[in-house]
């Protein structure tokens, strides 16, 4: 098998978490696998760099940030080469350069372009474990670029593209996707296998285990992901194709967002254009609105629902203030998104309704509702959070 | 003008300090100069990253040192670019490889092979200063590679010597060259002027300002370096060429290396190739020999005398004591060297008269000596050291 192994911060944040990692890496070499890890950089390193750039400015040079922020990568990598050396596995540190990464031009958050897969292959025919430097490449003009927070995870996900790896393990301090945050339902369990649509809803609902990029890009390559904890030794979650799964469950998973703030506007003049004015403008203003409701009204006028992360509510307040397209407009920050996730809703009806009954039985009122193909997400009073999440994870059986 | 400046780790050791280099470059060009800054990893760092490369393995790979190692410079010159463009001063940060400076491929010791001046152009002509991390470059194979310790200056002068800078400056915490060590002597004037082979010498005689290999290819590119201190303004030391020093002093200074130990043996067979065996051997053994005298003896039998670094002293007592090539071996290590350096003495006779009754007016025997065009190295016993370089310093009125 080819395996890449992709290892965050905490997982190399020390040089004994580094002789931890080499352990694995050399077990996975010895078991008789080709293996490339991809590497971050110390935990904690790379927020010392950024910090030492603002104390000269506010808005570093994103080229100049780049040629800093990579340099904690190089250091891993050659630390874990050096590690796996000394313990008798042949290994080689390469920068995202010298993996033969390629992105565009946009530093501090760039794109992989393309990677050429000779660089790697070379290496591994060699009979040596490969070490990349995660989170890097270079752009055309041959610039060091980086690739925005959790870029080690795309360079992970990406190399397993180009050299068609049969798995991706990304490792990080939690044992993998589980079926609702454990914290708020103990009984909540870990998933051994989950759809790349489901894991992109859960993450974007802010299950915080992978970036939404990361999945995005593992789907559109169909690499098999492994999500999975370098403290121990359980087994994690593969994220791969709906095909892979042979048992789709009904719902995977109950995800609750808590930074969400819903904006009223009522008597919006009901004519064509309007809806579409308003939501340019919070577009112009980088305002990312998820959820949006429009109720049919009476008198010529509308009632128009949506909600921003919280943390964006002020901007949008001034950005509405510049529109005058409604009566009044209500700003309510006390909400919580509890959404259900699976793809068996595809297939299955009444999913929805059990989650409505599951809800009314506790008295909570549903205050905006959507639904896509694999979810449906409810948004409620904030004080009934937990209380939702606990009633729909056990409505489901998902403690079973 | 086209200026190069050099920054030691010391002058960059801190955030602070790299705000001061910063100010300092900023006038450079200010003053209508081009300017490329060449900068070493802050104080502490090289070091940081070696301990934790030994913490797994006595003998990490030179390659993946490299990578580890180069880092350091990287911050550095990326941190300095960002302060540069917050003050309104346009710059770029490079590194070894985008500077163009290419290395043969003996990983953490390379040499410079060729400095691709295009690369570096290119982005003075931009209107930019250019910042280049120091001590690396690139093999042929595009590894990364470093030039061993000092390897910034390095950098610096061969970057002046490809572009035909003008002037190449090498800040450190030192304001320059002194007649002799000023902790000896409090009455040591700084030079103004040196010559290379000056320099030459009293660099491998413990004067520690510049290393040995930065002043040798100063001296093969013909770049005018100037050692100078980045704490404060005072002028430093300009190293040039002799022609361009109009008036040449009799004697520049007086260095005084303690790191010396004595070899005598006695009753060497007089015959020939016993010499070349003693010394292939030590040569093998990579010990340093410096001085060499052979006296003439008498019924057959002569004794040679040498001295080497008294750190190496134990391997050469091991070393001799696999040769059997005369009666007896003596070992001194309570012996320095004492050394008068002056371009003047090619011209001028009656140096070394003075040199050596100025020692037997204090009563000082001398134990060996040796000669150049522009050097008379003494060796004498350890406690007189001090005193004879006061003695010399005020013999050849270099305290005028």
């Amino acid at each position: 098998m080819l395996v890449v192994q992709k290892y965050g911060g905490t997982s190399v944040g020390t040089l004994e978490r580094i002789e931890e990692v080499a352990k694995r890496v050399s077990k996975a070499k010895a078991d008789g696998n080709d293996v490339i890890v991809v590497v971050s950089a110390m935990s904690g390193e790379t927020n010392k760099l950024i910090s030492y750039a603002e104390h000269f400015s506010k808005n570093p040079q994103p080229r100049e940030m780049d040629m800093l922020l990579s340099s904690g990568e190089r250091v891993t990598s050659s630390l874990l080469a050096i590690a796996l050396n000394s313990m008798g596995f042949r290994s080689v540190a390469m920068s995202g350069r010298q993996a033969g990464i390629k992105t565009d031009k946009f530093h501090t958050k760039a794109r992989i372009e393309s990677i050429d897969r000779l660089c790697i292959e070379k290496e591994l025919n060699g009979g040596n474990i490969v070490i990349v430097a995660g989170f890097q490449g270079v752009t055309e003009l041959d610039e060091v670029s980086t690739l925005g927070r959790g870029g080690s995870d795309l360079s992970a996900v990406a190399i397993a593209g180009a050299l068609e790896a049969d798995l991706c393990e990304i490792y990080t301090d939690v044992d993998g996707v589980y079926t609702t945050d454990p914290r708020i339902e103990p009984k909540a369990k870990k998933l051994e296998k989950i759809s790349y649509d489901e894991m992109l809803e859960l993450a974007s609902l802010g299950a915080k285990v992978l970036q939404t990029r990361s999945v995005e890009m593992a789907k559109k390559l169909n690499v098999n992901l492994v999500t999975r904890s370098s403290f121990n030794n359980n087994e994690g979650t593969l994220i791969t194709k709906e095909e892979n799964i042979m048992e789709q469950p009904l719902v995977s998973g109950i995800a609750l967002d808590k930074n969400q703030a819903r904006v009223t506007l009522r008597g919006v003049t009901d004519k064509p254009g309007i809806a579409a004015e308003i939501f340019r403008k919070l577009a112009n203003d980088n305002i990312n609105v998820d959820m949006i409701i429009q109720n049919v009204g009476h008198d010529g006028t509308t009632n128009l629902g949506f909600t921003v992360p919280e943390n964006e509510l002020e901007i949008t307040k001034s950005s509405m203030s510049e529109i005058n397209a409604s009566r009044t407009v209500e700003y309510d920050s006390d909400i919580v998104k509890v959404s259900i996730v699976g793809v068996g809703m595809k297939s299955h009806s009444g999913v929805a309704c059990t989650a409505f009954d599951t809800l009314s039985k506790d008295g909570i009122n549903l205050e905006m509702i959507s639904t896509s193909e694999i979810k449906i997400s409810m948004v409620i009073a904030s004080k009934y959070g937990e209380l939702a999440v606990r009633a729909l994870h056990a409505a489901y059986e998902l403690d079973k």
